[in-house]
């Protein structure tokens, strides 16, 4: 979409509170990001988007490395996220290279859950730096090629009879643990910064999605 | 059940390992629960109870104020939570006064999810002494009567677009942030006493339900 056609979108479709709401939400938006490799149900990974949302992830990355997995990429978080999935990006990859390299340019940390001699507990990890949290597939977590390039392994402790969390739980308590770090840091107070481009380019996403969205409801 | 057929099940049906499991789990139980309030989603109340047992609660307090809410009981739980139904027991109410009288005889706090001009932080609540937390129904939240008779209200911090966490989600960040404080101040360090009549009450409990569990697969 050009410049221009865009910005004649904003005039139409932007009041000044979403305009201010847009702002406020982008400015605390975080750097840090969720991995799902091979997460089969829509509605965990609906749940996911939810969370992320909630604690101010802009993106995640969704890996599918069995081919008959793609077609989920349609229904992903369609009715779970109640619309969290218009104000997160989700990226898709089918190599796990390829989406680590991606997740490497922006993030300094990839940690998984996962139980090893090496797994740290959730609560040792310092969530502030930016980082990816991985989550692998609900029946055999995830894979050994994807554990052998992560920065560490971390569980979160349980203490019951019952040794397993739902993905959409075990994402949610890390990832609100991540924000408890990241609040207690002030790293929430930020302002909207109109020359910072990570900014901007969310702004212009956020106008977008705001768009595509009244326009299928006039439909 | 008598104690001495009660004795004759337990040499029967449990192994010196699910004897030494049944101690383990129980000496870390703790004085956490937690009250639901006309929740209608059975997934809900089975995610909810797989996250008490995850942090170590023993029970549950399940209020359902609304009369056509009662055939629920027979569905707690039974397909999500993954078998912490058997390890959490739960106790019905219809009476909120009823429910909220049963819970202070053991609990010195009860705090609900609400948010008022009065609400705190879920991270400024002291979650390591003797606290019930409440949540309230998925579309209206907490009832007017039940938000009269509270200690106070807290909110989970959120920064996304989306307002609104599904039940289990923010019943789990609410236990798990429990759970990290009570870590933190080495709570979970108790060995099982058998002269302690709670872990003994418990004991009993798991051995009935195992036994029933051994008897249903059988039958």
């Amino acid at each position: 979409m050009g410049k221009e056609k865009l910005e004649s979108l904003i005039n139409v479709s932007v009041t000044p509170a979403r305009d201010e709401r847009f702002r406020e939400v982008i400015a605390k938006r975080q750097q840090i990001t969720v991995i799902l490799e091979n997460v089969h149900d829509p509605h965990n990974i609906g749940a996911v988007i939810r969370s992320c949302d909630a604690i101010g992830i802009s993106e995640v990355f969704i890996l599918y490395t069995e081919e008959s997995h793609n077609f989920l990429k349609q229904k992903v978080g369609k009715n779970t996220s109640s619309g969290a999935r218009k104000w997160v990006k989700a990226h898709y990859f089918g190599e796990i290279e390829t989406c680590f390299d991606a997740v490497r340019s922006k993030y300094n940390k990839i940690y998984g859950t996962h139980l090893s001699d090496q797994s740290r507990s959730l609560y040792e990890l310092d969530l502030t730096e930016p980082a990816a949290l991985m989550f692998g597939n609900e029946q055999n977590g995830i894979s050994d090629r994807a554990l052998s390039l992560l920065d560490g392994n971390f569980i979160i402790p349980q203490y019951g009879m019952v040794q397993s969390l739902n993905i959409s739980v075990a994402c949610a308590v890390s990832l609100f643990e991540a924000s408890r770090q990241r609040a207690a840091k002030e790293m929430y107070s930020v302002g909207f910064d109109q020359h910072n481009p990570a900014h901007t380019e969310m702004y212009n996403g956020f106008v977008q999605k705001h768009f595509e969205y009244i326009h299928k409801k006039e439909k």
